[in-house]
């Protein structure tokens, strides 16, 4: 029986996974497979009425296409009201404060913020002011919460089936994170869930899009694409933002493609049941070859699919067993 | 027993505050509370099927937060199904007639189109020649009649419990306006609203922002803050429009501070019981210092919860009992 | 009875109208009717859960309120969940393909897509390569088939009331389609569903705004007006595209207006009995005048309110009848 089940969730919020335990992230985990069902329509069901009435509120300061789809459907799924607010739509243009248009929209009787910001921090400083559950949708290049535990139930599904035990956990299994680990909010995410879920993280990519001081977080890192890979449960192909290459982070994305891209050849290194993934938006051809992306490895989709899930479970943990501060 | 329950509503839009009478009104009013205990899901109802199967447009040619949610949440709580027009996505770029965008959005069987234009007057041009209910969120320097409504009702119900009496009205209750009347809506629908409610209202700002004839209207005009609030009940602080401080209005920011702002220095000239209402966004430390917008006597968030039920209340009254023409 | 009646439908995808036959065509029309009656709440019927937890994503590349929000609202009427993808906040910002945009869509359980795209054919290579169902609500200047529906649909419903006749067909009946053909996926779509049932087109036009070949197309052409309209049952305007006059495709509008303008003088020529449609938003007193437009035989208004009725149906063959390859 897993840890999980002695745990209660009594968090108003989900501001990321670095304060979470691995309890708590098991929680997470082990509720999401009711809510791929409902979103799958298998067995008819199509919606379930766990937030009934219930407003949830997506906030993005920052373009997204799946992220807010994919909070949009999750409450959808569960019954809930949505509104969208964007930043070119909102009071920030007339110069309103975070806490007056989270305060605004609070006196509306919200009961869930999902909130995408460009600055760091963000998501934590309201949740600890104002009384609705917050949760992170990425803040600037700190933590995507709801990515992590996306990828930690992917990976986790996968181990279950391939090892034929049903409770399988990830100790022991081996992550590769793959490229652009400085501008990653994905990757420092990843890395704190996949650690703490007892998973071994090897990071790899140009010196210049690795973080100075990341042995720290208590992963391997290294240079060498073959060495990272070899003995991988897990192939995690990080975006290469091409917007940042005016600043020359590496010489060039020739050489990046010679050195660090997941292609068929590069992919003889790793064992045969290694996973690919990635968080997308995909550069294909890039940092993944397209035989690869679409390949049968590739579990990129199931990735976006989990989202929707996970979204429910978390949203429905702070909903209806969250500890709640004011309201 | 109020007088309302004698008025019978048969308007089929509202189009503004200046022709309604005190018995509309004060029928707005008395319709709200039962919406403001669902808005609050008090009681564990959610939403009423009130406008079940209705559709509600909006359709804002400015930019919006909180009056576009306020009514897209309103119509929700009465389940109705909404759909959202702005500028940027409509036809009006293609130079197309308000009266044919309209039509257009009226064959697809709408039932309340609520409206935001930049122009005066669009919002009583488009109700008399079309047979969904209008309602004006705000034309230009005109009228934002909801918000006068909301503002009415916060006034009206510390009134009641300050003075015990469920009964209450504003008959007397002083009212000072301080800031940009010139320019304000918000202003405009206040003072038409206030004085057929019986209240006194008195505005005060630096001349540049006052009308030229503005005492027609039946309020009472001073530039002296202290003068202003000094026996008021509810000290009313419009929002600067700090975009317009190109054109120099007032000779500066700082001056404007000095002589107008409300802070807990000039709050001291104000009897203990004045209530704090702004129309938000708020300018912090412009029009109102943040110990008195955040103090115990502001109410503005409560502004904003009543408007969610008074506009549940207009819609509830314009398609359940309003005047049909035409559809 | 109707041909349709012993046809099936089992196609995934309305591409266009090009590839189906009069009986599929047919099929549809004769299953709006009943989507009229819910669409104007006759009966006290607001919706019908053909589509309850059904997902239509409404794609729009272009910017549309008409087409948009009918199809919405047409989704909304079936009970389905919508959501709404625009090229500004989606994916394709940061260089995603369609079709990882739509595989990663596909992936949280879509079942229709409704898109528009400013490039021909990109819905036909959508469809063949994923498994929902996609309606193409507009293709570059190619095709745009559920407005030749609702057109075609409304075409009949006249034929039908001035001959007394429930099951008339457009069998013979003479359509004038006037204006910019060359540019209008409107006219591509028309001409073809028109002739699929039995109509006779004629396309009147300046010589620079008619395309090279069109006779190929099985329609009569004529620079004529009046020749062009003297026996039409339909004469149906086209818009229009003032932006495309700076390439010089006609003199002058003071030139398109003298010899090409539906007017009450140019009407004249035209039988007691002719509608006149145009697919909108109108150029008043351009393409139409005003007494014209707004005149006792214009049927435009009810081309926007049978275009619901249309959607619904299409989308109900497609998801309850429709061929479903993968998902």
């Amino acid at each position: 029986m897993s840890e999980s089940t002695q745990i209660a969730w009594n968090r108003k919020d989900l501001t990321g996974i670095e304060p979470l335990s691995r309890g708590e992230i098991e929680l997470i985990l082990d509720t999401a497979p009711q809510f791929v069902a409902v979103s799958k329509r298998q067995s008819g069901i199509k919606k379930v009425p766990l937030l009934q009435g219930r407003l949830v509120v997506n906030w993005f300061h920052e373009p997204s296409t799946r992220t807010r789809t994919s909070f949009e459907l999750a409450a959808k799924r569960l019954s809930a009201d949505t509104l969208s607010i964007t930043a070119s739509t909102s009071s920030s243009v007339k110069g309103e404060t975070l806490h007056d248009t989270l305060a605004n929209i609070e006196a509306m009787h919200s009961d869930v913020i999902v909130i995408r910001h460009n600055c760091a921090g963000a998501p934590h400083i309201l949740a600890a002011r104002h009384a609705s559950h917050i949760v992170n949708a990425g803040d600037g290049r700190h933590e995507h919460p709801t990515q992590a535990l996306l990828d930690a139930f992917t990976i986790r599904e996968h181990v279950r089936k391939h090892t034929s035990n049903p409770e399988a956990t990830l100790d022991g299994v081996k992550v590769a994170i793959i490229g652009d680990v400085e501008h990653s909010r994905v990757a420092r995410s990843d890395i704190w869930c996949l650690n703490k879920l007892g998973a071994r993280v090897c990071l790899c990519g140009p010196a210049t899009l690795l973080p100075m001081d990341v042995e720290r977080m208590g992963v391997e890192v290294t240079h060498d694409l073959r060495e990272a890979i070899h003995d991988a449960d897990v192939i995690y192909a990080l975006r290469i933002q091409l917007e940042r290459q005016a600043k020359a982070l590496f010489p060039s994305i020739r050489e990046y493609i010679r050195l660090f891209r997941i292609d068929s050849d590069s992919l003889q290194s790793a064992p045969a049941h290694a996973l690919i993934m990635h968080p997308g938006p995909i550069n294909r051809d890039l940092e993944l070859a397209t035989e690869v992306a679409d390949g049968p490895r590739s579990v990129i989709l199931e990735q976006v699919s989990n989202g929707v899930a996970i979204r429910m479970a978390v949203m429905h943990l702070l909903v209806n067993s969250g500890n709640k501060s004011g309201s």
